[in-house]
């Protein structure tokens, strides 16, 4: 008997497009920690985030736990490893507690690649016998896409853990720049309407989309405009050097409070010098055309009420990206970092891509929101307290993996993820 | 010319009927605060909470600095307590830390009861010389509005200070305790529909309400049931003793992690014993049939799954209140604590006075938002960042203080207000 | 049984004596309160500080605990005051949190007094019945030198609660100043010799002395030179004017750490503006002759090290003031503050009274060491780790109370004590 | 000029000697690091430890700042690594904090290595050109001095990061144990006498010592017993299983405190199950004979009060050492791990070796100590405060390395050293 719900119509994707994803997505975080040492992929810059050896091993690790693991007898590659690469799974048993991560030097990097080639070996197997289940292929299905958060977190944690290091490595040296030039910002405008939100719930429904995305349901938006495009790099440079981050009425209390302990005088990655940020491409001259990154919500909060404006509400940004074509500058264009749009264009520009878009809107459950049966349960709805929802991926996000109801969240005080904001604003 | 926004219709409060509400709400505070010595008005038990000789002066000096202090020329009664008495008014200078007040033996009790004298005084001057403005007379409502919440606070404070003295002394022993007799939960539905929320902008329009109760606007709420009445100790009892506080999967991921590092294992006053609570009163038998209390949302939220259920949302809570009359066990009632309901009637049972009812609701802007202008604009807007909407009001609150607009807003992790639920579900 | 060690000579102290020191012991202790109003009593400013109400109560609870209560059917004045007012003998049972003292308003002051008056009442009688033994009466004496410890702690706190508090107050208004003139530095020069250190162990021998001054021992003691008085104020201000607290090589390691993680600029009480100090008679100018007072160990080590010389060890210090009169600026003189001797004489000046010299000596026990027997034992032995010997008395200790070989310990990092130094220095 | 004191005899050891030691010390640490990958070599397990590879830079560090950087227009082999790889000489400029010592990928261990090489290599022209004058071979003396503590760090900073990781891997699977066999402990008495402690100051004699240790100078030690060998492990685990950890009254207050904070319950690497402790081996079988390892202060300390004794003063122990041949279980054998003596002779047992026993005494300067001069004088002096002395090294610790003078020194609350405890007592 199956643990999911039944589907309502056939949305059992086929078993080698899904194979095909899944060799396509492991191959990617290969990729993508190709750049890394043994010792960059150690480091551990913060309890917020894990080592890129963590991120390989606990995503490999899932696959494991969740579909090898589930059938009688089964031998683990190292039971000892269920300790140490699982990363919140209650349900599951206990786990190596997260501000260590970056203590396991061994299992090495190598151990732990080994430990993906024997584990996707495995999983070959089993695709090659085509003796999965249907809910073995839906946790399949969600393994690729949790490994593709992974992916992003992996570029966000590296690059943090190089900006600690005094010589400000980069993470790559051969990252492409392609400049633009950000178009005046216009405001667009729309009337009270009764808007769709949200996903219908997988596996019931084909397409698949995360449990806090649904269920689909109605809500009713007010009258507001958005702005065309999001904040720039010079926009926000005037923002700090009009004394934005000294005046406190712009500021949430929280916010004022962190901002005076922590000592925050500007964007995380920007260098006290006034002219470069850093990048995973090291130290760089920052463009004044591209979208303002690294943004805390406390920052986007901030910034919008000097610009006498407002964050967007996740549904006001949902239903702006309702049927708008899913394309951007994302991880897999390479460039690693937000650019430029080129100017053009009526509608709304880098919805899709580049930075990660705060919304006022705290991330909290749907009417009528049903989490994943079983251990699955735990992925995305214990954490609906304390965080607000960004909406639109980012230059460090799959292509793939991103679409209008898809609901990131992050706590307001963080920094180190591609976040930064669309304006928004009530009728006059 | 008015700081406020121009009233769209005759919304001025008649200044006879203004000075009587002053002198109720002023007496009221003294006589909450008779029952204690100097010593215990100065006790701060945590950051959160602050002495009642504080919360005493803190109210007068807002009628001296926003009403009195606006004239040219103005002598204060003493310039340095401008310093001592702020409480988060950035705008109108630096002030003393929170955390600190505790220490201030200085002025004494005596000299702020003489102060809050000297300040009616002044007070009661300039009201029988009929040359306060509009403006003074919407500061005075709002003042008289905010001394009623500090009010609650000194209740709920010197409740917390009393119950860290391990001789657990009474705040007053003479409370009455009228036994009630909890209903069976019924589950009340109603189908998906658009709703008015919250309340016209004062002063704008006549009634009062805070700014962050405004604009009145429309939200769709979607279909669901609310239970009959708030969640009874015995039933809070029975979530308590089946292993409630020991099952991870019951809790918010944030809630699981405070509630290991803090040791939580039942509501904040209830004794090991399994029989008392503290209360205003002193220690005394739990009564199964009175509102479970003193939770936080974080327990709330627990329960609520354990329960097969959920919190309700602040628009379902509004809606529901809509048209219903401010009727409970407030603090006049004298009581000051939450009491079993008599059964019967076929509605909503409870849902102003006796305990806050959490909402799944995080505390943010209504579309449309307009802080008050000038200095009170700090009042509310700038808390709006991880907290969650309490509605209702409770025993320590004054009845004419709430209405069905009124958000009352306390972080997750707050235990130390008559805060508890009600619960709400889903459509199966 | 006498849990105490025989007497090895006649070493009880007349029954009549110890009565009336009882007696003028207790009356003091009442006296230094009087200025305080039961708020000012109630004042916990830190952890390290104890409100004066509870130093009242806790040298009551010594004697009802350790004298009155130890006879078979002791009916206690209240049984849980123990827990309340327990220090830290760990061996007499569980007791009340040190940093929760400041939240106890009940028992009140006046019940504190009303304490203090029925125990002096039961004390009276059983000195009026003569039917104190041995071994009550060394309690007894011990319980008095307790209680004075406690009477320059209660100075010390208070005046650190006062200068807590923004407005400043005074502890009294009427104290007296007496101005000096710092006699300039000379140095007094010693060669090495075998000194006889510390004292003969009491109850055994018949003077009193605290168990960590004893046994009386030999120390081989160096050539050095040590200073005729403390350094002032005067030469302080200069070391601070120059940069003292600037340069990380004049301090330890562990003291730079410190200095910069809390923004030590200059000594504790010494205000921004360079010109005055907080003394328990309010905000005064600083006398430029007065020793410098309020050090912590970190800076009278850096002060040492700048003017090229170097803390006394304990030994050389006992060695100087063997024979010396106790005379001095002690809290009997009622100034309260440190002041300037009158130049003149050979010898070495205020060796007694004014500032608490510190000594580079670690605080450890002696060859020998015994602590005394019982819960007594707890008395001092277990502080010793972390703390450096103070030697000399201060403004506000009592006359009667040290003696050469009397042993003041503190962490190197305290400075709310009268703490100040004398240099000394090694032969060319 | 020369920076040093002008040498009262002949002591300037033969270049060649210099050399060689020069290139044995150094060879050394390559093989102590041998057995680690680049990933283990990069775990800091808490800031009072220090990655292997950050060991292996600073101590090359030390001899590129101070002898090879001494030279007008030396290039630096990086001129970032200076800011990286200096420890604590403020004297020398702004330093890496030393917390985030572990978050340095980059340099990898194979740049760290090419440094060394590098380094060496100009170190070996500088002696093959013979123009290094004294005070160069002076501080290349100090230098391999400097580094040989380090290799000790080394193996104790990865004991300590291996036992962190769940898997508790071995530093190496092919470490020799030895079993011996613990003498019953007898006590050997000596009489009061003035001793000639500490060692003349280097380089003034010929003879290597810190500067802590100098200048020689007489003590009078008073009549006392020394315990034959250090406690074993059976007697210690007699402490731990008669409820030891349990006991308030064996403990100092601050290590009590700890104690209670911690969950301390036995020693560091002791496994709960009662047999096992961690070594650089592994987890494995704890011989009762080998002697206790990895106490603090806190529990030496409370294991002879337990015992009836104390802690021996660093006098004792250095007259007692004076005379005995520096031999033992040092890291030259090649155990690292303490082993047990076996049982035989009249004297006193594993004096040098094994493990650091713990004294009584605070880490204090000698009478007429003096730092050396310049940033050298960093490296004893200002650790003066809050640290008490250890004598005689430890099975980690290279043979050449200590002497009857040596003084080390931690924080009473270290546990992560092969830190152990012999026991003195007075006469009854």
């Amino acid at each position: 008997m199956s643990a999911f719900p039944a589907p309502t119509e056939d949305a059992r994707q086929g078993a080698p497009a899904l194979a095909e994803r899944y060799r396509a997505v492991r191959a990617r975080s290969i990729a993508l920690a190709a750049p890394l040492s043994a010792e960059d992929a150690m480091v551990q810059s913060m309890p917020d985030a894990s080592p890129a050896k963590w991120h390989l091993a606990h995503t490999t690790w899932f696959f494991e736990r969740f579909v090898l693991g589930t059938r009688d007898g089964y031998a683990p590659v190292d039971p000892q490893w269920d300790y140490l690469f699982n990363s919140y799974y209650n349900s599951v048993g206990p786990m190596h507690a997260r501000p260590r991560r970056g203590l396991v030097s061994r299992p090495s990097l190598i151990e732990v690649l080994e430990y993906r080639e024997e584990v996707d070996a495995r999983m070959a197997r089993r695709f090659d016998a085509g003796d999965l289940d249907e809910d073995a292929e839906r946790v399949i299905l969600l393994g690729t896409h949790h490994e593709q958060q992974h992916q992003e977190l992996l570029l966000t944690d590296i690059k943090h853990a190089l900006w600690c290091n005094p010589l400000g490595p980069a993470y790559r040296n051969d990252l492409p720049q392609r400049p633009g030039r950000a178009a005046p910002l216009r405001w667009i405008a729309r009337d009270e309407a009764v808007a769709e939100i949200g996903a219908a719930p997988w596996p019931q429904a084909r397409g698949f989309a995360y449990d806090n995305e649904s269920p689909r349901h109605r809500e009713l938006v007010a009258a507001h405009a958005l702005a065309s495009r999001p904040v720039s790099n010079a926009e926000y440079a005037k923002f700090v050097d009009e004394g934005g981050y000294a005046e406190p009425t712009l500021w949430l209390s929280d916010a004022w409070a962190l901002l005076r302990a922590e000592g925050w005088q500007r964007p995380l990655y920007w260098h006290e010098d006034g002219a470069r940020e850093f990048t995973l491409g090291g130290w760089r001259e920052r463009d004044p055309h591209a979208p303002a990154c690294h943004l805390s919500l406390y920052e986007a909060d901030a910034f919008a009420r000097w610009a006498g404006a407002r964050l967007p509400t996740e549904a006001e940004w949902e239903q702006a990206a309702t049927g708008v074509a899913v394309d951007g500058n994302f991880a897999d264009a390479g460039a690693l970092h937000p650019q430029g749009a080129n100017a053009g264009g009526s509608g709304l520009q880098q919805l899709f891509g580049d930075v990660w878009e705060w919304t006022s809107s705290a991330y909290t459950a749907y009417p009528g929101f049903r989490p994943l049966p079983g251990s699955l349960g735990e992925y995305n709805g214990k954490f609906m307290s304390g965080q607000n929802v960004l909406r639109g991926g980012s230059c460090a996000t799959p292509a793939d993996h991103v679409r209008a109801s898809y609901r990131n969240f992050f706590p307001p005080t963080a920094r180190w993820q591609f976040s930064g904001l669309r304006l928004a604003k009530d009728p006059e």
